[in-house]
Order: structure tokens, then C-alpha cells, then sequence
């Protein structure tokens, strides 16, 4: 784990210099204030570490990612902006959300504002080290992942209060809404390092494939946890009603009664029922089956990294995969 | 008029494709009709028609910046959608709002994806006849719009109830909400047609005047205009205590009497004094005043085509200019 913490350490303040960078400049001081709340409160930087480790994974000099790996953060502190106000969440790292510190419209306008700060960031890489095709790229990557945030927020919406959700359509859900983030931020890094096709494909894939075994282990992790680690009661997304991978395994191969028993808990919002519906994913092994779905994408990760040469990078990327597993929330 | 409305019409069609053709992938269904319901309910298309129009007159092929346009138009529609949301406005083009007909989350939404569908748009650029180099600057020049877009909104949100306002800051707020993606649609329409520095800096310049004529005009008729042309009452701005370049240009050389006067009517939301306000704006010459820049701001904006060489392009761009000030609405 500590081995983590120092990858994570290593280039997080030449990134966090970038964050600063493109937005010192924006105007009103309440919009500036507003953008910079997020990205002051922290977070672990994991997304633009994966960008500057796939740049050098593929040869290149980790500085050449920085930009991108900047920009990356900026989507995500983006999509967390405007998703508290969609959720109503009133709390982000510790700290109050921007909405309910600046109001919503001011919120609505930081996310915003931020979102093209990144678009910006990326196209000040320097064309000395890379192409303009291929920052194009690496901006059609981001951009792309970009849509499909919007869209897993809509399909996440959308699964709202319907328990009819195939295990295929929870996937895609979470692939649009974590993953497509975490790929393009391996994808764009290694584009920007100067990847060969093959080697784009295989960290885009890797990217994927942890993308979605973060969230599954999330999904995991609610109910196998305790509170200290978790910081949360266990079993949170059962009294919240949300859709994970262990409640759409469980309703697909439960008896008629236990499936109307779980979908009566997930509506029913009460913390007292959520050991009754542990045990009725214990019952049709949904929670062992999450568990090995996490394992199994973190283990092809790890395999699609065997087409690299040795590297510190690469060590780092199979450490990173292994974290996403060994976190305790 | 007529003349205007043909330019108009000429590539209103090829840009309605682009734009369909950007908006129709969108998944799922509630998030692609929430996206796409502003795009139906029409538009002048006044932006994307300077693009092409930019384009052809540095003498590239129309169909080379259609793409372009239809991202700006694509920014545009984000930014009413986003707009109506922080203004609580719930009607726009004669149809509900967004946010009116599917909820906040959904609108915040649908801005974020047809925002990013329009860098895609532009990215999607085909770089045979423009390179990738013009193609990241179509982009860079699009980007920076949009953070112009956002600071002008919040600047606008921070003079309400200000009225200490000087004509500069006043100048400042409608160029970046307004002016700022109209000089990104003939300066980005300029690059993709393969100008070169001088005329890419007229055209944005020509882009720029226009927009604030177009803002200051509108500030204008607001007082000068009737209830039919408007389609809402005349001074509808005082009513709402808006600030316009009548305003702070009253407020500025105001009698402390008449000014104390001023600022009470435009915080009473009261259509009764709507005359009241007119008399100080008359008094203090300042109807008169935001007339003549909207007037020299169009002259000087058709001064800049001068060099360029007579086209079709060119003719329309000057009709076009002419055209901000002759709308009754």
C-alpha cells in the first residue's frame, strides 16, 4: 500500500501545478473560487498518475503527459461538480459541495468553466514532443470519454426505482459512468507518449478493465467492509436503493419471494434491513460472484501489460491494479 | 431583410445535418430528447452562418467549415440550455425549457453532452483539406470561447443588484457572454478556411464588433421598439432591473437626485415606471448615446472586410452586419 501512496506521490505536484495553472486566470473571483474549491480539497490523483505512468510505459518522457494528466483531473472534478447538484449530494472530500457553498447556478458555471479549462489544457501540449495528430487524438479520447460520463450519469438516473436492470446493462452503466474515464486517461497517455496501435488498444483495455473493477469493488466493499474503514455505515447502497452488481446478480437468480423481499428493502430506505438482504445475496452467491468479477478484470489488466518492456512504469500500473482490489473504501 | 434571411437559409440546411448527425448517437432515450429538444425548436443560425461564410470569404470551400459551425451553434444551445437553468427562465424559441420539460438533472446533463459533442464536431474535422495544426486551432479558439461563455454569465450574475457598473466592466461582461462566440464563429470558419494571420484577426475583430452591436442593440430596443415587434413589453430590461449600456451610462452622468431615482425603479420590478426610467435615459442622452456605439461598432466591423477581395462571401458578411442593427427584435 505505502508503495502506492509514493506512486501516487510522485508526480502529484507537477499535475497539481498544471490544475492550478489553467484555472488561476478565471474571472469573477466568485467563479474562481467556485472552480478551485474541488480540486484544493485533494483527492488521491489516480486518474492522472495512470495518464503520466502510460506515457512512460510506451517510452515517453512522463512530462509530455502532464497536460493531459492535468486535464483528466479537470473532467473528473468537472462530472463530481455537476453530479452533487444532480444528486443533491451536500458533501464532496470533507467539505461542503459547491453548490451548497456557492449556489447552484454558480455551481452549474464552475463545472462548466472547468470542462473547458481541461479541453484548453490538453491542446497546450507542446507539439515539440508530440504531434498535432496526436494531441487530437489524446482530445478525442478525452472528449469521448467525456460523453459517456454524461451518458452513465443518465443511464445511472435512469435506473433509478427500476429493478429490472440486466447485468449487461449494469455494466455498461458503470463503464460509461468510472471506466471510460479511467481508460481514456491510460489511452490518452500512452497516445501522447507516442504508442504504436497495439499498445494504445492494451493500456485503453487496461484502463477499462480497472475502470470497472474499481467499482465493483465499491459495489463489494459496502457489504463486506466495516464502518471505520468504509466511513460509512456497511450497506449504505442497500438503504440508498442503488443498483450495484451483487443486487442485479441477486434479483436475476432469486425465487419470485426473495426477489420481491430485496426489491422491497432497496425501495424501503431502512438501515435495519440490510443484514436480511446480505443474506439473501449470500444466498444466491452474488456477493462471491462480485468479488470474482473484480478479481477477474484486475488479473486481465494485469495480463494485457505482458506486451510492455520492463519498466518502473509498468510496475507501477500492475501495483495500481492491485490497489484498486486491496483498498479498504 | 429578405436578402438576409436567404443567407441564412443557404447552408441552414447542411448545418442542421451536422447538428442531427452529432445529437443522434446519444443514449439513453430521456437524455437524447432532452438534447435534442432545443436544436428542433429552430434558431436563426446567425453563428454557424458566419463560420461557412468566414470560410468561404479567405476562400476556403463552404462544406470545409460546416462542421465547425455546427459546433458553435452546439456550444450555443449548451450555453441557453445551462443559461436557462441558472436564470430560472422556462421559456425559450416559443417552446418550455429543458429544465422545465425534464427536470434539472436531466438539462444539466444535456448541456455537459451537447457541449462535448461539439468539440467532437470539431475534431471530426476532415483534416485532407485542413490540417491538424488549423484543426486544434479551430478548437483552442472554440475552447476559449467557452470559458469566455462562463465568465460572462458569471459576471452578469455578479452586477445583479450592483449598480455600480462602469462602461468598461459593462463592455467586458457582454463581450465575453455574447460577443466572444461570434468572434469564435468567423475567427475558427477563418482558420479552417486557410486565412492567413492578418485576415484571421480581422475576421475575428469583424465577429467581435458585430456581437457587442448585436447585445447593445438589443439593450436598445428594449426602449425604443414596440410591444409587437419585441414579443414582450417595452422596457421589459428596467422592469427586471437589468443592467444595460443605457443604464450604466445614465448612472454615470446622472444627477445624484435622478440616479438615487434610477436605481429605485430598477430594483421595483414595477412596469409603471417604466417611463419614469426612459425620461432619465433621455435626459442624460444616454438612448441616444448606445445607439451611435451599436452604429459605430457595425461600421467599423464592415470597415474590416475592406481587405479582403469582393465575393459573394464578403457581401453577405457586410449584409449580415447591417442586419444587427436593422432587427426589430
Amino acid at each position: 500500500m505505502s508503495e502506492v501512496i509514493e506512486i501516487l506521490k510522485k508526480y502529484s505536484e507537477s499535475i497539481d501545478h498544471e490544475i492550478k495553472e489553467a484555472l488561476s486566470t478565471i474571472n469573477p473571483q466568485a467563479l474562481l473560487e467556485a472552480s478551485n474549491h474541488l480540486t484544493k480539497a485533494g483527492g488521491k490523483k489516480i486518474r492522472p498518475s495512470l495518464a503520466v505512468l502510460s506515457c512512460e510505459a510506451v517510452g515517453g518522457k512522463p512530462e509530455y503527459a502532464l497536460k493531459t494528466a492535468a486535464a483528466i483531473e479537470l473532467i473528473h472534478t468537472f462530472s463530481l461538480i455537476h453530479d452533487d447538484i444532480m444528486d443533491a449530494d451536500d458533501m464532496r472530500r470533507g467539505e461542503p459541495s459547491v453548490h451548497v457553498l456557492w449556489g447552484e447556478p454558480m455551481a452549474i458555471l464552475a463545472g462548466d468553466i472547468i470542462f473547458s479549462k481541461a479541453f484548453e489544457t490538453v491542446i497546450r501540449t507542446e507539439t515539440d514532443n508530440s504531434s498535432y495528430k496526436r494531441v487530437t487524438q489524446a482530445l478525442e479520447t478525452v472528449v469521448d470519454s467525456c460523453i459517456k460520463i454524461c451518458e452513465g450519469q443518465a443511464c445511472d438516473m435512469s435506473f433509478e426505482g427500476n429493478f429490472d436492470v440486466s447485468e449487461s446493462e449494469y455494466m455498461e452503466m458503470i463503464y460509461k459512468k468510472t471506466a471510460a474515464l479511467i481508460a481514456a486517461s491510460t489511452k490518452a497517455g500512452a497516445i501522447i507518449g507516442g504508442a504504436d496501435e497495439k499498445q494504445v488498444e492494451a493500456l485503453a483495455e487496461y484502463g477499462r478493465l480497472i475502470g470497472l473493477a474499481f467499482q465493483i469493488q465499491d459495489d463489494y466493499l459496502d457489504v463486506v467492509s466495516d464502518e471505520e474503514s468504509l466511513g460509512k455505515p456497511v450497506g449504505s447502497d442497500i438503504v440508498e436503493g442503488k443498483m450495484t452488481l451483487m443486487v442485479v446478480k441477486a434479483l436475476e437468480s432469486a425465487s419470485p419471494e426473495d426477489k420481491e423481499t430485496l426489491i422491497t428493502i432497496l425501495k424501503e430506505n431502512n438501515p435495519e434491513r440490510v443484514d436480511e438482504a446480505i443474506a439473501i445475496f449470500e444466498k444466491y452467491g452474488s456477493i462471491e460472484y462480485t468479488h470474482q468479477v473484480a478479481l477477474d478484470n484486475v488479473q486481465k489488466a494485469k495480463d494485457l501489460l505482458n506486451i510492455f518492456e520492463d519498466s518502473e512504469a509498468k510496475d507501477a500500473l500492475i501495483l495500481l491494479a492491485d490497489f484498486v482490489l486491496e483498498r479498504q473504501h
